[in-house]
C-alpha cells in the first residue's frame, strides 16, 4: 500500500506557479565593501537574480557576494554570526556566491524573504548589479482565490495577511515554513486545509498531503510520525506525537466533509483507523490517552504546559469527529468510536475534571491549569456552555495559567470560543492576537507570537523563528466562514 | 568586420569533452566541525559532485559545507582567510555551498583542482558524503594526442605533465589558467597553439583564438589589447601590451606555417598589418621601438628588468617571421617587412649593442643587463653564433644580470639556444627548469617558478598564483619537435 498511497500523491504533486517581481535598486558602481538592501514591498518565497555589469572595464576576476535574505528588519539588523539558538544555524539564509561572468546571474535555492541584503565581499573595481528580480513561486493558484466581502477593516487586514501566508506556505505540499522546516507536518497541514477550503481551495494539495502521511502510517507499527519528508522522495521524520497523529484523523475527516470525496477518504480510512486502534491501546487503567506509550505531545510551544489534558481532548475531538463522519458515511465503524467518545468523555470528567473546585486542576496535570486544558476539553465536549466559558475565562485571566504561545494554539482557542457561541469574543481575539501582528507591519504571520514579548523563541534565538508560518494563517478560515458576508459565509454549509 | 570575425570564431566553439572521475571517499557520518580531503590523483579542471545521504534520521536542515579546492599541497595548507595578495581574493577557489536535500548535489562552478578539502560548517547530526565525482571538462580530444616515442624518460615524463597543462587550459579558448584569469592572452596563445601543433593538433581552437583577436584589433585604434573576454560575450581586455601585439602576429604566421590555411590568413592579415603599422609608427628617432607610444611591454614577470631591449627583439622577431610567410605566400608586403626588419636590425646593432664592451649594455636599458635582452636580440637575428652564446652564456651567469621568472620566458630563453644549434643545452635547460617542477611533484606547471624561491609571486601571495599556467606547457613543443623520435621530429617539417 506504501507505494499505492505514494503514486496517489505523485498524481496529486501541483504545478508551480511563479511571479516575476522586478526589485529597483540604484545601478551604480560598486566595489569591495559596498552594501546595500533590497526591499520586495512584501513577503515572496522564490528565486533571485540579477544582473552582473561593469562601469568602465570588464571585470577581471569574479564578484564575490553575500546574499542575506530576510523576512523580517530583525533578521536584517543581526549579524547572523551572532546566533545562539538551538536549531541548526544552516537555516540562516546567508550565502555567499561568485559571480564569474556578466550577464544575467540566478541564484539556484529558494529563499523566503522580505528584504535582501547584498554585500560585495570581493569585487574588481566599478562592478554593477541591476536587474533584481525575485521570482515568487507558490502552487496556489492566484485566480482560485475567493473574494471576500466583509465591512470590518481590521479583519480584512488580518485575512489578507493570513492568505498571504497560506499562499507562502503552499508549495510541493503544505510546508509549515518556507524559510525553515519546509516540511510536510499534520498539525500544520490540518489547520492550511482549512484555511485553504475558504480561500484557494485547492483540494488536490490537501489530498496529496493526506496520501504522504498515510504512506507514513502505512510503513509503522503504531501512530504515524508528526512529519514527513518528500522531496526528492518520500521519508518518514523521527518524532511522534501523539495529537498529531489524531490530527491526521480529523484532517481526513475534514477533507471528506469539505470534498464528498468517498474514494480517498476510503483509500486512507485504514490508516485513520491504525491511529485509532493505538490510540484506544494507549489509555491507562482509567480511561486517559497517555504520552507514555507510544509518542509525545505537542499541543503548544510551552515550556510549563502539562499537557495530558489537552492531548485527551484532542483524544475526544478526534473521536467525536470521526465518528459524526462514519455516521454520515452510514459506516458501521460509527458506534464503535462513539461508544468509545462516550467512555473517554465519561473517564474526562471522573479524572481530569475537578468536582470540588469545578475546574480542570487535577493530578494528571499536577494541578496546574491552562488555557490549553480548558481549550481541548470543550473542544472534546466535556465542558459545555457557562461553565465551559467561565473554566475558559478564568484560565485565560489567571496569572498562573499556562498560556497560548504559537498561532496554531490560539486557533484550537478560537475554536473553542466559537464552539461555546463567543463569536464577538473569537473576533475580539482575532483582532488583539493576529491584529498585533499586522499593526506591527507584518507581511505574514509567525511561527510563535506573544504580544509584547518579540524575543520568545521555543529554540534559544528568535533569529531562527519562522516569520511566515502555516499554521498562523487559519483567521482566513475563521473570517470568511463565520464573519464574512455573502457566499463565504457559515451559511453556505462547508465545512 | 567585427561582426564577422565574432561569427568565425563562434563557427570554431569547440565541443567541451567530459570525463567523470571517481573519487574514493570514506563515507562515514559526518558533524559539524568535521572535516577531511579528497585526493583526485592528478590536476583536473571541472565540476564536483556529492551525494547527501544520512546514517540515523533523514536531515532536518540544510547540510552547510565548506568546499575549498586545491591545485596544489600548499593551497591546502593555508588558510585562505589570511590571503594578502594583490589581486582579487575572488579568485580563490573555496564555496559555502547548503546542501538542502538529499540525494546527488551538483556544484555549479568550474574549478581547477588536485585536492578539495570539505568541512562540514553547520548540519544535522550524521549526514554522510558520499559518491564524490569530478565531472573533468576540456576541449582537448583524448583519442588525437600524438603518441610519443623518446628514449630519454625524463623528457617522457615533462612532457605528461605538460600536456595535462596544456589539456587543462583548452576549454571555450585557451585559457591562461584555469584556476586564475581563464582569459584568451595572445601571449599565452601563442605558446599553447605550439604545442598544440605537436600534441591535440586542434588547430580549430587556434583559428578560433585568431579570430577572437582579430574582432579585438577591428574595434581598436593602434595596438591591440593583450587579452579579450568572450563568455558570454565578446568583450576587450584593458591592457595594450605592444610584445603581445606583436606575438599576435607571429601567432597567425605560425598558424599558416602548420596548416596551410590561405584563407584564415588573409581573412585575419588586415588586422596584423594594422599592428605592424603601428609598430612602425612607435619607433624613435633611432629607429627602435618605443613603449612610449600606444601601449607597455610585457616580456615577463620580472621586477627589475629593464624591457626595451627585448622590446626591440620581438619586434625584429615579428618582422623576420613575417617577412618570410609573406614571401612563401608570394605577396609583395613581404618586401616591405623585410627592408623594416633589415633597418630596425642595423638600429639594434648600432643602439642596443655595445660595441665597446661587446655586450647589450646599453642606454635604452640604463646599461643593465638581463637574458631577456640576450634571448630577444637572438631571435630577433641581430646576435648570432658563437659571440651569441657567449653574450647569453654571460647573461646568465652573471649576478647582476636579471634572470627569466615565468616559464613563458624561459620557453623563449629554449628557443634562443635551439636557434644557435645548442640542442643539448636546451634540452638541459628543460630538464633543470620543467624538470624541477616535476621532481617536486608537479601534476602541471606553474605560472611562475624559480627554483629554490617558491614564494615567488608577481602578486604578493604565491597562494594566487596559478599552478596550471598555459604558457608553461612548451616544454611538449620543444620536446616533440626537436628530441623525439618518429614521425614527431623535426624532419617532419612542420614549423
Amino acid at each position: 500500500m506504501k507505494e499505492y498511497y505514494l503514486k496517489k500523491a505523485d498524481e496529486n504533486l501541483p504545478k508551480i506557479e511563479m511571479e516575476n517581481i522586478s526589485v529597483p535598486n540604484e545601478a551604480k558602481a560598486l566595489n569591495s565593501g559596498d552594501s546595500f538592501v533590497l526591499d520586495l514591498g512584501n513577503h515572496y518565497v522564490g528565486y533571485l537574480s540579477f544582473v552582473l555589469g561593469f562601469a568602465d572595464y570588464h571585470p577581471d576576476a569574479p564578484t564575490r557576494l553575500a546574499i542575506k535574505f530576510c523576512e523580517s528588519r530583525y533578521e536584517l539588523e543581526r549579524d547572523f554570526s551572532s546566533y545562539k539558538g538551538t536549531l541548526c544555524s544552516s537555516w540562516l539564509q546567508e550565502q555567499i556566491v561568485d559571480v564569474d561572468t556578466v550577464g544575467v546571474y540566478k541564484m539556484p535555492r529558494r529563499y523566503a524573504a522580505r528584504y535582501i541584503k547584498v554585500t560585495v565581499l570581493a569585487s574588481p573595481k566599478n562592478v554593477i548589479l541591476s536587474d533584481f528580480t525575485f521570482s515568487a513561486v507558490t502552487s496556489a493558484k492566484k485566480e482560485r482565490l475567493a473574494p471576500l466581502e466583509i465591512s470590518d477593516p481590521e479583519l480584512q487586514s488580518i485575512d489578507r495577511v493570513a492568505v498571504n501566508t497560506l499562499k507562502n506556505c503552499m508549495h510541493r505540499v503544505f510546508e509549515d515554513g518556507p524559510k525553515r522546516d519546509r516540511r510536510l507536518w499534520i498539525g500544520d497541514l490540518r489547520l492550511e486545509a482549512l484555511a485553504d477550503y475558504y480561500t484557494y481551495d485547492q483540494v488536490d494539495l490537501v489530498r496529496r498531503c493526506l496520501y504522504l502521511f498515510a504512506a507514513e502510517g502505512e510503513c509503522k507499527d503504531g501512530f504515524m510520525r508528526g512529519f514527513v519528508y518528500e522531496n526528492p522522495e518520500f521519508f518518514s521524520g523521527n518524532w511522534t506525537l501523539i495529537d498529531y497523529a489524531l490530527l491526521f484523523v480529523v484532517s481526513l475527516c475534514d477533507y471528506y466533509l469539505h470534498t464528498g470525496d468517498r474514494e480517498t477518504f476510503f483509500d486512507i480510512y485504514p490508516i485513520a483507523k491504525k491511529q485509532m486502534e493505538t490510540a484506544a491501546e494507549a489509555t491507562d487503567q482509567n480511561g486517559i490517552i497517555s504520552t507514555k506509550k507510544g509518542g509525545g505531545a505537542f499541543i503548544d510551544w510551552c515550556e510549563e504546559l502539562e499537557k495530558k489534558t489537552s492531548l485527551h481532548g484532542v483524544y475526544l475531538y478526534t473521536l467525536d469527529t470521526l465518528y459524526k463522519t462514519l455516521q454520515l458515511l452510514d459506516h458501521d465503524d460509527a458506534s464503535v468510536y462513539l461508544s468509545r467518545y462516550c467512555e473517554a468523555r465519561e473517564a474526562a470528567l471522573r479524572h481530569l475534571y475537578n468536582k470540588e473546585n469545578g475546574n480542570l486542576e487535577n493530578a494528571y496535570d499536577n494541578y496546574k491549569t491552562s488555557v490549553h486544558s480548558a481549550v481541548w476539553m470543550i473542544l472534546g465536549g466535556v465542558l459545555e456552555g457557562d461553565e465551559a466559558f467561565s473554566i475558559l475565562k478564568n484560565a485565560i485571566d489567571d496569572e498562573k495559567s499556562a498560556k497560548p504561545v504559537t498561532p496554531y494554539m490560539n486557533h484550537y482557542l478560537v475554536e473553542a470560543m466559537i464552539k461555546l457561541g463567543k463569536k464577538d469574543i473569537a473576533a475580539e481575539h482575532i483582532k488583539s492576537f493576529w491584529g498585533a501582528m499586522v499593526r506591527e507591519g507584518a507581511d505574514t504571520f509567525y511561527e510563535v507570537f506573544v504580544p509584547g514579548k518579540p524575543d520568545v523563541s521555543p529554540y534559544g534565538d528568535r533569529l531562527i523563528n519562522s516569520m511566515c508560518h502555516a499554521w498562523s494563517c487559519t483567521p482566513s478560515y475563521f473570517i470568511r466562514k463565520y464573519f464574512a458576508c455573502g457566499e463565504n459565509g457559515e451559511e453556505n454549509g462547508k465545512i
